[in-house]
């Protein structure tokens, strides 16, 4: 056995761009080899990129990673071990690591343990592997498994018992809250368990609803971390294994952080990613005075810079001056573009429009939405004429019961706070208060209580539960799937429990139509939740 | 072996609905049993109805399946051969078939084959089925199979080497243009290729975006056809099997559509069956003088009857006099609601407020898409006001293309022409006038050219190339998978396919946002094609 160094390729591929991520991996397997490394691991299907969703299915797909392939294996003078597609002889598709020296392709794997459940579809692309790859180098011998792999504690104490005396583990493991916490647990649980070392390469950045933390790990034969790379950014982390003492050498890294500061920073992560990859020059944003926009507001500004972000107060008559006094203020400390439009000619000509078809007709959500809808279009109209890309504001209790306007407030490419209850919405706002000299949300922002301002004195909680109550009965029902009577078994009001379902279910077609936006829990709406519009499941038992 | 009736149940399960379908069920065995049919056959998963989707994952689900399948075991003097989730003991799923006598669960089946592509998610699910099922009753042998498992010859020839006699197939089927015939053909086929019987069960019925046609067939073991259900509608039809003659009796039956017909009419289906199911007491949609809405218009009235059909007009400065005409005369033709509402007051009102962002700056699609979104308000004002539901009128063309304004004209809840490309939009216009007395689809808006009329003298021809190479070239990349390349090699211009494709890339972000339509093509967008909206694939090669 010898000393040697490992380089941990934790960066940002985009997917579908094969020829780019080649190259991007290329240069990061010179510089690793310039710095010494002698071996280099980037992770799970670095090559195209994750999830690569039907572009497997392309038939052009074969020759692409070849190419690909051939130009990554250009480094000389490093051992490289990367994700990527194997399609065999048969045209049958692997989600597979190859082990790249010298030019030639000296060893592969295949993924054995293929998710199918919650955000994924492996399945539907890729075969299952049945063999176990060990092989040698510095005198060390490497196993390798990817992501799902390891959550299977057979495969590691299979490569044990073939002689493996560090696990590679190619991952693109999707963001939850408390995840990377679980990861290392699990990992190093293992690593001690089966006395050997993990090395741990994670994808970091955004792709569409799913987010990549990092985090990478290199984890000892005891379970303890010796290294750890950034979190939400690409990172070429180099770790020296020394021979006499049989470990990896312990470095600095940072503590990781906690459950609201984490969070906020992959939403910071999230809306640069996408705006950065979608190729918009910056976002623009309705900004109402209430604590779901200036918090995605703080988010966008963090992500892009002001420079980058335009905000616009679209007040209506029963919109407060508090509210437009908040607005201004917030834009005011962030030094962002902000703008003031009425949008009172505009509802006025929809009534106007409408008069012969609803005569004197009592006021109803009609008119309510058509407020929202106005700023809807006005927003869109801003995005259309600059270039910007709409964020929209709504968070998951509002997107869950359905409080809010279809073409209205959930316009938007983006909605950063999609899949962050109302409570946590609170919680992210003090925190990113919290560690600014001036507060960039205005106290008033946070402690009053929430309106949508769509008719005289209308509050959140005249038609909604308080929101620690809703949310802890939408987390029951959506993230824990109890049932109604489950939920009111753990001391809910009936009746409340029966509303709130009730609504989950009715708006499944509103959240179709909604913007994606990051997942941060364990099921968010979108590609994890799988429900049909059309439903005659009727909650109770 | 004895003469013997058997009850071929194709029906409509409402999804989710335990409760009701095993009574709808209960009632069809009744009726069965009392015209002398032994045995009664029902679709795949008709207990729950299909695709539950992530209705599979709540844990009460168990509970409702067992009291289902007792509810609907009650049924006396008759076998049930019927689909259903079994979870066994450990907890693990299954797509299986019980034999139900006389209160009892008599025998069990687990489908071997469970597809995961396409629309089709089934191993998220479900465990793989590892043994046939053969059962013998009034002294004749039947085998079961499920769907996907028809497809897999070896199925077939195992059951018929077991003895079996006539296979009994349990079907959630989903449609597709020319799919009755393949399925015809292929159970023929093996039935005459196996020497067999076939009972090919079909759900019938709209589900969100999937259809089903029905055309449930029996199938001698010469492969001829001895009786066929309904196309589009619940039937039960009971066939004799004759002990003596060995097969199963002829019987009358319609012959098949054509493919323009047979759409037309699963087109009608879907959107009766997505109104009806979703409790709307009818819909609106925008009546343009073009021939999208005046299709979907066609449809409506097909499906819901005049009198729950609403149709407003919506002119700006650039719609023609001639569309205005062309509009009203077909609303008078067809006998619905219509109304004209101007929305210059509302443009007026956008272009007000938004002149202290945009100055003087010339005017460009900003302004095309505020009168598209006017339109989109304002029908889902009259949606919001009168409960109507709104059909969105675009085409697959459009959609693939970009060529429709998110949240305005793709406003709506169903998309009738969503999976239609316009070149067939034009032949069911054709096809649905030429089975009138009077044409209900004014000659004019068939054979003016395509314009959105959102600029003056606009053409769709203007932006797009000609419908038929678009549709081409559309056809050949989507559901094809066919590269940028290829294409061009069969004779398209290389700069009219580069600009085709980069179009239809771009657009994912567009289609995630809008409703969801009845699929009959073999690549819809949705379910069915899930591309991510970041995306750095470049066509080409």
């Amino acid at each position: 056995m010898r000393n040697f160094k490992i380089a941990l390729a934790q960066f940002s591929p985009l997917v579908g761009d094969i020829q780019q991520n080649a190259e991007n991996m290329l240069q990061q397997a010179h510089q690793a080899a310039e710095k010494g490394a002698n071996i280099i691991v980037f992770p799970e299907l670095a090559l195209i990129g994750y999830p690569p969703e039907d572009l497997l299915l392309r038939p052009s797909l074969t020759g692409r990673i070849e190419q690909g392939l051939k130009h990554l294996a250009q480094a000389k003078n490093i051992l490289i071990v990367v994700g990527y597609v194997h399609v065999d002889e048969e045209g049958k598709r692997y989600n597979a690591a190859a082990l790249l020296h010298n030019g030639l392709i000296i060893g592969r794997y295949h993924k054995q343990n293929l998710p199918n459940y919650s955000v994924f579809d492996e399945q539907r692309y890729f075969e299952i592997g049945h063999q176990y790859l060990i092989f040698e180098h510095q005198g060390h011998k490497f196993g390798v498994l990817i992501c799902e792999d390891i959550w299977v504690e057979k495969n590691t104490k299979q490569l044990k018992s073939l002689g493996a005396e560090t696990i590679l583990v190619l991952n693109a493991s999707p963001y939850e809250a408390s995840k990377p916490q679980q990861r290392q647990q699990l990992v190093s649980k293992l690593a001690a368990e089966n006395d050997l070392r993990i090395v741990y390469v994670n994808q970091v950045g955004g792709q569409d609803d799913l987010i990549f933390d990092g985090a990478s790990t290199v984890i000892n034969q005891n379970g303890d971390v010796a290294a750890r790379a950034k979190l939400t950014e690409s990172d070429l982390l180099i770790v020296d294994f020394d021979a006499e003492k049989k470990q990896y050498l312990q470095q600095k890294f940072e503590p990781a952080l906690d459950t609201i500061p984490e969070i906020y920073q992959l939403l910071v992560m999230a809306v640069r990613d996408y705006v950065n990859n979608s190729g918009f020059p910056g976002v623009v944003l309705g900004l109402s005075g209430g604590i779901d926009s200036a918090l995605t507001l703080a988010i966008a500004v963090d992500a892009l810079g002001a420079d980058r972000v335009q905000a616009v107060m679209m007040p209506y008559t029963y919109t407060a001056q508090m509210s437009v006094e908040d607005a201004a203020e917030q834009a005011q400390r962030l030094g962002i573009t902000f703008g003031i439009a009425e949008i009172n000619p505009i509802v006025n000509g929809f009534m106007q429009t409408l008069y012969p078809f609803f005569g004197d007709s009592p006021m109803d959500t009609t008119e309510e939405n058509l407020q929202a809808r106005s700023r809807g279009t006005l927003l869109m109209a801003l995005s259309n004429k600059f270039g910007n890309l709409v964020l929209a504001t709504g968070n998951k209790s509002e997107l869950a019961v359905g409080y809010c306007t279809l073409y209205g407030d959930m316009v938007g490419g983006f909605a950063p706070l999609k899949d962050v209850y109302k409570t946590i919405v609170f919680e992210l706002a003090k925190h990113r208060n919290s560690i600014a000299k001036t507060p960039v949300i205005p106290e008033r922002v946070i402690t009053r209580p929430p309106s949508a301002e769509l008719r005289p004195d209308q509050k959140d909680q005249d038609s909604l539960p308080a929101y620690d109550v809703l949310d802890s009965i939408l987390y029951m029902y959506i993230e824990e799937d109890l049932s109604q009577d489950s939920i009111v078994g753990k001391g809910f009001d009936a009746d409340v429990v029966s509303k709130v379902i009730k609504l989950v279910d009715r708006n499944e077609y509103k959240r179709r139509q909604g913007a994606i936006g990051p997942r941060i829990s364990s099921r968010a709406f979108g590609r994890e939740r799988r429900y049909p519009i059309v439903n005659g499941w009727k909650a109770g038992v």
